[in-house]
C-alpha cells in the first residue's frame, strides 16, 4: 500500500486511500426483556461469537438500545443486526442463534426489526423455533404480522414469525496508527463510541476494534489469510513496513451496515472523534486494491464530507 | 415427575429427587487484557453463543475473574471454562473461538489453566494459531511450558501453545418454581450469583439461566427435543402438570463442572440462596430417570450438606 | 389516606388520590469526559450522596447520556439536574460538588445545560472555581459564553463561567405495592426505566427508588418526620395501615422536573411500565392533605393522558 | 520538588522522594442487598461527593464486594470505607449518609465492619436511626452484637447498633507521569485496578484517580491550596516545573488505608501495575516536607520491596 498521507483532519495525517466493502446480507431483530439488565444479557449472548464471517457463521451487533417507549412491546429492548454471505447461511445462523440464545432466556421476546416486504427475501424465525412448543404454540394476529406465542417455564416466549433481510455493506473500515498501545486504545475507543451512535450499522470485532489485520494469502499454503506484517510494529526491521516512523500499535474499526451512506457517515464520526486524542501518527483505511468489494470508501471524501458539516 | 415435595430448605419445599448430569470433556483458559473493561469484552465474546451442546459448538462461561496479582502476566485476567462431547469437538470449539475473539482483540494474551500432563489430552491452541504469524511467530519458553508470540497490529499476541482437558460434569441443575415471574427471576439470580462464587464451575445459559427446559421427543417427529409442557405454567389446563399449585413461573440453572463435588457445591450454594427470597413455592430437579447420565445430584443429599454447614 | 382505589391500568387498581410536589430551584450542567466510562464515572461521583434536601446538601442525578455527536465539545457526556431550596443553597452545593468530584476527575470538562438569560440567576461555576488555577487560568469566548481555562495536571480543566437556573418541581412521585419484594422491585425498576427516558426529570433516590418513606413528625420530639408505618407491611397488625390486603412491599418513586409536565410525562411512563409486571396490588400517590404543596399530579389525569395516547 | 529520579522500575524512572501521609480515623461497614446490581448502586450512592475531607464531610470508598458465603447475612455484599478529621466528623457524615443512601435504597442492610471493642471509639449507627422506626423498631441479640429491626415499605431495614473505628493513614500517594492523556490514563488505571484488589484500603477521588494536584497556599489570600503548577504540562513555560522534558500528562493516586503496611502494600502493587504499560516518563510520590504528615511512604522502600517479592 505504502500510502503517503497526503490529507489531515484534526493536524493527524490521513492517507488518500479507500476502505474496500463487500456487498453482503444482513437482518435486524429487536429484542425485549423485563430490564435493562437482562436485555443486555440477552444481546451479548445472541451476537457473541460472531466477528468475523470468515470463521463464524454471521457477523453480529447492537445497533442501538430501545427505552421502552422506543420497544414494540413497551418494555426495555435493542436492535441487533447480523450479516452473513447469503440469505440461507444468515437464516440459518439467527434461527439458531435466537434458539439457543433467545428462546432460552428469561423473560425475552423477538420482533422483526426488518418488515416482511418480499416473502423470498424473508428469514423465517418463529416460523421454525414455533415447533419447539409441541402443538402448544398458538399463532397471533398483529397488524399485519404474525407473531408466535410459544410455551415455556416462565410464561410464553413471543416470537415473530419471519423477519426481512436486506443487501448490505460488509467491510468498511478504518486504521488507527499511535505512538503506542494506550494512545492507540483510547482513540480507537473513541472512535467506536461515536460509530456506536449512528444508526444502521455494528461494529463485529470485540468492542468494535481488531488488532489482528490480516493481508491475502500466508506462507503456509493451507492457509488463506495471515497477519498483516506491513502493519506490525514489532516487523518494521524484518519486512516491507508501512507504517510511519515512530508507530508502536495500530487498531483497525470495521463497520457492517445497511447502506454505503450509513457506513460512511460511520467513518466520518469515527475519523472525527479518534482524531481529537492525542498520540496519532496516521489514518488509513484497508483494501485489496479495488477489485474484491463494490464499495469503495474513499477517505478524501470522509474528509469533505467532515467539511460540509 | 410428579414428585412430591418432601424436603424443606429455609421453608420451601424441596423434592426428593435428583439432577442427572453427564460426563464431558472440558477446559479452562485464562485471558489477559490492558484492563478489565477489555477482559470484560474478551470473556463476552469469546464464550457468546455457547449455551448448549445441542446446537452449539461447546458450552462456555466465566468461571471467575482475576487480579492482577493472581493473574499470569501481572493484568487483569478471567478464567474460562469450555465443554464439549469430545476432546476433538472441544479443541476445534476452543480454537476457532479463541482465534476470532481472542486472537483479534485488543492488549489480550491467552494462557492454558489446565496444564498439560498428558499430551494425549492437550488441546492445540497457539500450536495451531501461531500459523497467523505467517512465519514471524516466535516460541518462548516460560518454565516448562511453551508460549507463542504472534506479531499482530498492536504489538504481539501471546499465546499457549496448548491446554489440557479433563472429564468433567455437564448438566447439574436446580429448577426453582415460584409464584410468578418476578418473584421466579430474583431468587434464581439470587441462586445464580452464589454459584459464580464457587470455582471450577460455569453456568453456560444467558445469565446463568434457561428459562425454556425441555423433554425429550416432540409430536414432531423431526425434533429430538420439545418444551417441557409439564413445567410450563400457561398450560396446566391442558397438559399434565407437574407444578404445584399457583405457579407462576419456573427457571432453571444448569451448572457444568470440573468434578461432581464442584457441582454439588455449586447447587447447595445455590439452593441456599434462592430459598432466602419471598415467592417460591417448590425446588425441584431434572433427570431423565437416571438411565442417561452418569452422575446423580439428590438434592436430599444437598440439604445434608447444607445441614453439616 | 386510606383512599380505596377507584381508578385502574393494566388490571390494577389505582387510587384517586394526587402527587404533591413542591416548587424548587434547579440547575443542569453537562459534563464531558474522553470515554463513556470517564462520563460515567464523574456522574456517579458528584451525583452521589443527593437523594434528599431534607439532610443532603442537594438532590441530583442523571439526566441523560449524550453521545459525541450530541455534546459540547464532540466527546461522550452526560446532562446532570440539581436541585435545593434555594438559589444561594444551590450555587453553594454544585460548586462544591463540582469542584471536588468534576475538577478533580481525569479528563472532564464541564459546561452550562441552562443558558444564562438573567445574571440574578446565574450560579457561579468556573467563576468561582477558575481561582484553583492560582492566576495561571484563562478566560475564553465561546459564542456569547465564557469558559476557564484552568491548568490542572492532566492539561486543562474547561468549565464554564456560570449557569443558569430554574424554578422546578420536586416530589412528584408513585407508591407501588406488590405481594412482595421482588414482584415490587421489578416493576419499580420496570417504571424507573421508562421515567428515566424521559428529558428533563431526575430520580434522586438509589437507583431511582426510595423504599423509607415517611410521615412527618414523630413521638420522639426531635424527628420531624419518621416512617410512613400506615404503609410498612411488617406493621400491618400494630397500626392504622393504608395497604391493601396481601401486600408484602410497597416502593416509591421520586421525581424532580424542570416543569410540572415533564414530572407529569414521567409519571405517566412509569406507570404505564410499571403495570405490565406481576404481582401488583395497587398503585397510589403521596401527598400531605394538599396544602404543602403548589403541584398537583392527580393520578386520575396520568391514566386520562395513558388513554389518549 | 525537583528530585531527579535515581531509581527505576520496570525501565520506569522513579524519584527517590516519598508520599507524605497523614494520622486519621477511619471505619468500615458492610452493606449487603438483595443483588449484586443493588449492592452496587448502594455503594456508588454512599460513597459518593467523598473525595477529599478539604471541601467533603468524608473520603469514601469501596474496600471490596462480598460474595453472598462471604457476607454476613447470605446475601450479596460490599465492604465500605470512610475518612474523617475526628471521630465525631466521622460519625456525623457516616450516620448521616448510612440514613440518606442506605436506609433509603430498596432491600439493604448495614453491619459493622469494625467490632466494637472500645465504646469510646464506637460510632453509632443503628443506635442512631432506629428513631427513624417511630418506635416501631426492634433490638435483636446477634451474639453479643445488637441490630435493629426498623419498619419501612419494603420491609425492615436491619441496622447495626454501633460500629468500631480505628486510626488509620490517609493520603498515601504515587504520581505518574505520562507522555500524553492516554497513556497517563491507562497506566494509572492500571494501577487503580491491582491497589483495588487489595484488602483495607480505598482510593477516594473518581475512578481512583486526581488529576488535579494542589499545592498549599495560592497568590489568592482567601484560598488555602490552588493548582499545583510545578505539576502542570501547559505550564512548563511559564513556571518553574518539576516535570521531565516530554510529560504530556500527570495522574496521582491517593490512597486511605486501615495501616502503614497496608497503604504501602497498595503503592507496590499499583507501581508494579502502571510500569507494566507504555509511554510512562516518570514515577513520583507527593509530599509537604515531612512535617506535616506522621507517615513517609519512601519510594526507595516500595521498590525495596517488589524486589524481595
Amino acid at each position: 500500500m505504502n500510502t503517503q498521507p497526503e490529507l489531515a483532519w484534526n493536524d493527524v495525517p490521513v492517507c488518500d486511500t479507500f476502505a474496500e466493502a463487500f456487498t453482503t446480507v444482513g437482518t435486524r431483530i429487536i429484542v425485549t426483556a423485563i430490564s435493562e439488565s437482562w436485555v443486555r444479557i440477552a444481546a451479548t449472548e445472541v451476537t457473541g461469537y460472531a466477528t468475523s464471517v470468515i470463521a463464524c457463521d454471521a457477523e453480529a451487533g447492537v445497533e442501538k438500545f430501545l427505552s421502552p417507549e422506543e420497544s414494540p412491546d413497551g418494555r426495555p429492548g435493542v436492535s441487533l443486526m447480523f450479516f452473513a454471505f447469503s440469505r440461507s447461511a444468515l437464516e440459518k445462523a439467527v434461527t439458531n442463534r435466537v434458539g439457543q440464545c433467545i428462546l432460552t432466556c428469561p423473560t425475552t421476546a423477538c420482533y422483526a426489526g426488518i418488515p416482511v416486504t418480499d416473502p423470498e427475501k424473508a428469514l423465517a424465525l418463529g416460523k421454525q423455533l414455533r415447533f419447539f412448543g409441541d402443538g402448544f404454540q398458538i399463532s397471533k394476529k398483529w397488524e399485519d404480522r404474525r407473531l408466535w406465542r410459544i410455551p415455556v417455564m416462565d410464561g410464553e416466549f413471543v416470537c415473530e414469525d419471519r423477519v426481512g433481510s436486506f443487501k448490505g455493506v460488509a467491510g468498511g473500515n478504518l486504521l488507527i496508527c499511535a505512538t503506542n498501545q494506550s494512545a492507540g486504545l483510547l482513540a480507537t475507543e473513541a472512535a467506536v463510541t461515536a460509530m456506536q451512535a449512528v444508526d444502521n450499522v455494528i461494529l463485529p470485532f470485540p468492542g468494535g476494534i481488531v488488532r489482528s489485520g490480516s493481508k491475502v494469502g500466508s506462507k503456509y499454503s493451507a492457509l488463506k489469510a495471515s497477519t498483516n506484517d506491513a502493519y506490525c510494529p514489532t516487523l518494521r526491521a524484518e519486512t516491507n513496513s508501512d507504517l510511519p516512523e515512530g508507530t508502536g500499535c495500530v487498531y483497525e474499526i470495521v463497520i457492517d451496515g445497511e447502506t454505503f451512506d450509513d457506513v460512511q457517515q460511520a467513518m466520518c464520526d469515527g475519523l472525527q472523534a479518534a482524531t481529537q486524542l492525542p498520540g496519532l501518527l496516521q489514518i488509513t483505511a484497508g483494501n485489496y486494491g479495488g477489485k474484491l468489494g463494490k464499495h469503495h470508501f474513499h477517505l478524501a471524501e470522509v474528509i469533505a464530507e467532515l467539511k460540509r458539516r
